[in-house]
């Protein structure tokens, strides 16, 4: 069954409406009719709708049952993304939407290569997060933060925060989740890895630094294997 | 420092000698000279060689230090690895080498849509495993093994045997690796998942299925995820 995000508004108690793009998209592109049934995801909860009546300016129907959606995590994870070189953000960002992280906060530190994030960029991202939600059969979009510097990040997150460091040889991800949290938040490096003097910052800030293992591993890979650890640890 | 495989035989006791490509990549490409230290890789062991002699055709040195990789996992992870399109196979050889895999043996399934691995693809395959495992700072590469059907593949891998699918929604990946095993193989399906029928003939053979999380994950990011379970269940 197709599954898609539309906005709150556009469901009221028992009957849904849509309008522009998205009317479009039931009518022309999906090419469904009265009586097909799509799933809506609004606000964390899916919504199986009966079509009752279909154009391409105006698509109307009934909920025939409303749920928690089944992909959606417990616990709200963000990841601090570092900005990366080419394509290797987005890749992240796809995987760690499937994954279910609920915010990315992306960022710029001292060995970022990658330094602006254009917004023609940033409105991929957001296209890509939003169709890997639908196809992980996720209830909410991970929003894309502003990118911010490495201290307005160590801000912006909330506690507890795990920083990914390919110096730390103790700490692994589990014995650094703390039980019955409601959100946590976790970083990886940029390409050459964060300096010690930004782990230093990060440390006074609270943050704890965990290890992904023995092997040195490049960001896309570090950030897919940490939110799989965390996802893991939280049960 | 440069690391880099050689074949076991260059390193004689304390003494190195390369020739051919890799001669001519120490002299002309990384254009290092009698003095110079570099990291050679062979058998699971990395050697600290400082150079004495230094030509496009031939070098020698001394091996300063030697011991075993320090990035190589002490269990042997074997990945069943689905044909996929376009990049996505080399997607994942190269982040499960750095996350320690030791095989790589490719299959086709029933929902495969690509079905043959035309040998430039997999020298290139070869050619990435080998750079991620130099950078993992891995003391092996892993091997890349002949393309399989399903079937085949069942024989093929060890056991135990853990298999990726959406559907199992009980066992844990931490659950099903058992204590002090020395290998392990793991297995994720292709695009379109593996089929009902494609389980029940894993299962006869001693096949376990696990679960990655209540979410549908695309191939290359279980993958992703598989490992870094198995690497953290591992210890």
């Amino acid at each position: 069954m197709d599954r898609f995000f539309v906005d709150t508004s556009a469901i009221r108690g028992e009957s849904i409406e849509l309008g522009g793009a998205q009317a479009r998209q039931v009518a022309s592109v999906l090419r469904l009719h009265p009586g097909d049934e799509i799933t809506l995801l609004a606000g964390g909860r899916e919504h199986i709708v009966t079509l009752a009546s279909v154009s391409a300016s105006r698509v109307t129907g009934t909920v025939r049952e409303a749920r928690a959606a089944s992909g959606e995590p417990r616990v709200a994870i963000a990841l601090g993304l570092p900005l990366l070189r080419g394509d290797h953000s987005e890749e992240i960002v796809e995987a760690v939407t499937q994954l279910g992280v609920s915010r990315i906060a992306p960022f710029v530190s001292a060995r970022s290569v990658a330094r602006v994030l254009p917004e023609p960029k940033r409105r991929r991202w957001e296209r890509i997060a939003r169709e890997a939600a639908e196809t992980a059969r996720r209830g909410r979009v991970p929003e894309i933060e502003p990118l911010r510097r490495w201290d307005e990040l160590l801000v912006a997150l909330r506690r507890p925060l795990l920083v990914a460091w390919e110096r730390e040889t103790v700490m692994r991800v589990r014995y650094a989740v703390p039980a019955n949290v409601a959100s946590l938040a976790i970083v990886v490096g940029p390409e050459g890895g964060l300096t010690e003097d930004e782990i230093v910052q990060a440390r006074k800030r609270g943050a704890v630094t965990v290890s992904l293992g023995a092997r040195n591993l490049r960001s896309e890979t570090a950030a897919v294997a940490f939110v799989s650890l965390i996802a893991d640890a939280l049960g």
